[in-house]
């Protein structure tokens, strides 16, 4: 591979989410050679790809070009690979654009959906873990509209109006929120030829309550407000089964064309590497990120479960616990390089919050638990704040202010065509249904 | 197919460009039932297609989602659908999502490449006549850096960054100076390890001189701008074949991974329908845009070609004439609707355009012809003014203002893998190419 030889031990990290960003940007490389590898030339912020799904924000406005990021970083080389395999022995990373050593390796994969074994689920559903992901569920969504408008089949028809979200986490009640206002503002206007008051939102949660890691306060508080927005919530049941029109949970079932799948995540896939995993296959680390049986291999992230007494299975997958693992890990290395020791990592919980609606938010933090307008104003200026530059933040809020004004959405554009992954189309080719 | 049966005579236009789209605005659906057809679900705004292509603006920004335009509009009723075959006798339209009746049809299918039959280039060019090529053009053109970065052959890395754009109209003069600009001053910041002198840009036209429609001196000028940023011009060469990496002409060859194909539209299929058509395709049509040989069948924009002393081909394809003949043919049907004899079309030539890059830009009008800085500010106000609506307006100015003064552009994602229509990846897996 053409990385530049070096005198500098090299540090090789494979993920661009929260965690190697951080990771990379804090590392110095006046001391270390730095390669960074993603399968994509951007880095992606997550907690906003749900308003790129509802047709709220194009991509560039939640993604940020890598090289960008770095471009007056020496010692720096960004690859966008595949990583195939990790030949720890020789140290060694296998790659789709060749094979580089390493003095140090950071892995910081990720997660990626978990169906826990659901092969129907997995085939018919619609995941939301990637841009890519997110803008195929945009299509299909306006794409099951224009279909439902040909459809002379009423249960058909319904089916084509109705989604099931799997899973009342975060992603899912804010989806859920999201579907909800274009069901109130939008696609009656656009779609005046259908009764929209047929579309159904349900939200499928297999705990008692939604947003499960947050307060109890929260979790009614949210309920509360998608209640009010015409959301159906089903808590204490299961999805069990799909095939790309029905539903089956251990309770009801659902005519649904369209089932979002936000409730379960995994350590994504670690490259052939040896390791001991926990049961979501999350690498199992020592408090410095270290990788149970490698000195110089390590894990942070959503990828690494650093289990402790008060949480045996590690910390909870969020952005703000890759980027203190990012920014702590580099640290030590910079320590490292000082000859001073490494330190263990110490997670500091600055609060959680998800958004629901127009002036529906939650939040949660230590001392404060709150809900409503004040809730949504924080939520929309801290993820304002915590885009990468200016020019994102711009535009993101020349949308969110459009949005809010007009209750109107931007971007509702089919640009790649879904296909339907079970049936034929629900069309018939009949003559006459319009004659004078 | 599910249109409301109705008491109004109805008209079908199919395609929702520049001519469509106005048809569609002016047309009184007091008087008639309008029913629309297009295969994407939105309007795209052609004329700044390149700077999608060029990883300037995202596609929200020059695309409109057509239900949103016309939301408050009654009688009116789009659907999003591919026309199969018309059948005039019957006054019915075959669709792929049923069979409708007409009473008038409006043919506003525009234009799509011609490659005068030079198959070869048919299958491994870029060609950019819609949005998705747009966006898949932008994917190639950072793919192919990020490949060259890992290729070790010189030949092979030099093709990689080797651009050639065949015609040296209007779309292949502003996209050849977006690729200008990309190379000046993004490029060499985002690929350190590249050296992207070695990128070239060739503009091969087959007449003696750019913008053959504007006038001489827009000509000169554009071809002194382009010169200036380190564009290759090629003038009374035409190209003959291509093999995914040399583009052989009546003169020279050219090694390059990436030709854009510029140098000629034709009309687009007429779904079956018998008509006189240029050797271009085009259908041939009287003054009143009504397809010679039908008295209910009209063909506006691009389509058409109304011969006339002065023009024996028709009107330039151009935005303009599209916009004139969709608003004069409403009139004329608005008109009719008052028992009013229908008037022949006259275009108005309002001038002409065309920018080149940063302050660079010609501008021909009856009384004026000039280029540079004014021009490109004409330029800027004029195209923001085009565009639909006050959001994409305020987000296409941010993105302008960002680029203008920051040297940047803001969405240089791949997003779209876009395979490699020849050969298989210049990738060696080499071990030790970097070993300590």
């Amino acid at each position: 591979m053409n990385v530049p030889h070096r005198d500098l031990p090299r540090i090789v990290i494979i993920g661009c989410g929260f965690a190697g960003l951080k990771f990379a940007k804090t590392i110095n490389t006046n001391q270390y050679q730095v390669v960074l590898f993603d399968k994509n030339n951007y880095h992606t912020f997550q907690p906003l790809m749900y308003q790129v799904a509802s047709a709220g924000l194009e991509p560039d406005s939640i993604v940020y070009p890598i090289r960008k990021v770095f471009n007056r970083k020496k010692n720096f080389h960004f690859r966008m690979a595949d990583v195939h395999q990790i030949d720890a022995e020789k140290k060694l990373v296998h790659t789709s654009v060749g094979i580089l050593d390493y003095d140090y390796l950071v892995m910081a994969t990720g997660a990626q959906s978990n169906f826990f074994g659901m092969k129907n689920i997995e085939k018919y559903s619609m995941p939301m873990k990637s841009l890519v992901e997110a803008l195929n569920l945009r299509s299909l969504i306006l794409q099951n509209f224009e279909k439902a408008l040909n459809c002379s089949n009423v249960q058909e028809r319904d089916a084509l109006m109705s989604f099931v979200i799997v899973g009342g986490g975060a992603t899912g009640v804010e989806l859920a929120g999201a579907l909800a206002e274009l069901k109130r503002y939008i696609l009656p206007k656009d779609y005046p030829d259908l009764d929209i008051r047929r579309m159904q939102i349900h939200v499928v949660q297999g705990a008692d309550r939604l947003l499960p890691s947050m307060s109890k306060k929260a979790s009614a508080d949210a309920e509360a407000f998608l209640r009010k927005m015409g959301v159906n919530i089903w808590l204490d049941i299961r999805a069990k089964d799909y095939d790309g029109t029905t539903v089956y949970t251990n309770q009801e079932t659902f005519k649904a064309k369209t089932l979002i799948w936000t409730a379960g995540v995994k350590g994504a896939p670690t490259a052939g590497l040896k390791a001991n995993k926990t049961n979501s296959d999350r690498v199992l680390v020592n408090t410095l990120n270290q990788i149970n049986g490698y000195k110089e291999i390590f894990a942070i992230g959503d990828v690494a479960a650093m289990p402790s007494e008060e949480l045996p299975y590690g910390h909870p997958m969020l952005a703000s616990v890759a980027v203190q693992q990012g920014v702590h890990l580099a640290k030590n290395f910079n320590r490292l390089a000082k000859e001073k020791e490494m330190l263990p990592f110490v997670y500091r919980d600055k609060g959680t919050m998800a958004t629901i609606g127009r002036n529906l938010a939650v939040v949660d933090t230590k001392r404060l638990k709150f809900g409503g307008w004040f809730a949504w104003l924080l939520w929309m200026f801290v993820h304002l704040m915590l885009l990468v530059d200016f020019r994102s933040r711009l535009v993101v809020f020349v949308n969110w202010a459009w949005s809010y004004c007009f209750y109107d959405k931007g971007t509702r554009l089919i640009v790649r065509e879904v296909k339907d992954k079970t049936l034929p189309n629900c069309v018939e080719l009949e003559e006459g249904s319009s004659t004078k």
